[in-house]
């Protein structure tokens, strides 16, 4: 059990952080920082919120472990702004869904007093802020741990044990690995559902009301926070467009059959879908 | 309340017609032909099953209305071969999923004995086969009815009835507008879930298995039937073309304002997509 965790900028995940932890007794003290002063008012109201400090200094001030819950594009700053006023030899890590430049800047920034170590909890919802965060959310789901090959050893298995003890599969993999994985297994999903969304709003949108299960299923994610994921596109530009082309590819392969009226060839397409979506493993 | 109902090769739609019409007293007889006798026999089985023809000549004999529940690439071909049998002024319609063809085909087929109209259910599954109908399947989902300029009035009438009796909200619609909509709404959709996965099985098929909630419900009806989803995209082959093609020039669009580092844009595109997403109705 850890004597002190602090989570700073808690949105859905950070809030789903705390109240596992409590739920799971992993910390003895949960600390958090919020940006905007309303929100740690309501935070020092939750029983899983021991305190929430003023600044993110004084959140992180004797934490053993200090998680970065803000999004992609502020965790570098937030990393830097609480560096001096690390335990020494505390562990931060992130919950960001891109990691390899943010990897290596944060393990910059704490070097020397505490220790970086990138996580990222394949958890999430349409639904956004900490008043949506669940105890059970992590509860057999990927927990991508991203050690870098400097990272402190004892820091990794206390960032692994914690996401365990948090109920996550944890996989450790080099952080660009991990971006290249998220590329194709999440943000060029996201990419696809918003588009085809962005598209059909084009055409008549009461078309909308007509659909089945299917459309519904295919775009929920659509529905997540653009700001987020315009940050997460940005963050992992490279390895989103180099899975994106390759899709498009596939993809007018895909409209040259049809063409074609080689219904072969789209049969089988479809049948190597099919067989990939088969072997997903089933949902607790 | 009809006097006999028959539905002829039912798979899951065709099979949760007959529980709900059975559930709702929508028809006094309700007659099953399939084309296997092993399924007959275990049709006869069923309490919403009042006989199992063993021909769909016999089948159809003395019906009011009845539904051609077969894959699109089959609903003609059976249209034709029931015709001599029908009983004067029958009326007769299909679930199929592309209208404008069928509904030419299949009026000219039955024309001077009884009455074609139409119809399509937005309900469905990625499982397949009759035993998996429910009597709730079309309760609250839209199901298209196509008439014809030429279609007789009172059998349209008859088969909006039918279908509202069965739960589902009708909208009635030309069937080439159908093709065109249910491209947009459900034919690309599929098209994109089961090209997603197809992609993906040519990375590491292991991936999947660190797949979020988001992977997962985008790519659900990637699990369905090849088969049938080979005949649905032959048959509305042009109106798929043309929305597909579309589709990638706008994401030849994203993919350019990734490439070119213009986040607003990106950004634009994804709140055009949850701003549309944000739109559907809830689910009840």
């Amino acid at each position: 059990m850890l004597d002190q965790l602090t989570i700073l900028a808690p949105g859905l995940i950070g809030g789903s952080v705390a109240r596992a932890a409590r739920a799971r007794g992993a910390a003895r003290r949960i600390v958090l920082w919020a940006r905007r002063p309303e929100t740690r008012i309501a935070l020092r109201e939750q029983p899983w919120c021991s305190s929430a400090g003023d600044t993110p200094e004084q959140a992180v001030e004797g934490a053993d472990l200090v998680v970065i819950a803000a999004p992609v594009d502020r965790i570098a700053q937030l990393a830097r702004q609480v560096a001096p006023r690390l335990k020494p030899g505390a562990v931060v890590c992130d919950v960001g869904s891109v990691k390899g430049e943010i990897s290596r800047v944060c393990h910059e920034a704490v070097h020397g007093r505490a220790h970086f170590v990138g996580a990222h909890p394949m958890a999430g919802s349409e639904k956004k802020g900490w008043e949506h965060g669940t105890a059970d959310l992590f509860e057999g789901r990927t927990c991508f741990v991203t050690p870098l090959s400097s990272s402190h050893a004892d820091a990794v298995t206390q960032v692994v044990g914690f996401w365990r003890d948090l109920g996550a599969e944890v996989v450790t993999v080099d952080p660009d690995k991990h971006d290249e994985i998220v590329a194709h297994i999440s943000h060029l999903p996201q990419l696809l559902a918003s588009s085809l969304c962005a598209f059909l709003a084009t055409r008549d949108p009461g078309w909308r009301n007509y659909a089945g299960g299917g459309l519904r299923d295919t775009t929920r994610i659509a529905g997540s926070d653009p700001r987020l994921w315009a940050a997460i596109l940005e963050e992992n530009r490279d390895e989103v467009l180099r899975a994106l082309r390759q899709f498009q590819d596939d993809l007018e392969g895909f409209q040259a059959a049809l063409a074609n009226r080689d219904f072969i060839e789209v049969a089988a397409r479809l049948e190597r879908g099919q067989a990939y979506r088969d072997k997903f493993r089933p949902t607790s």
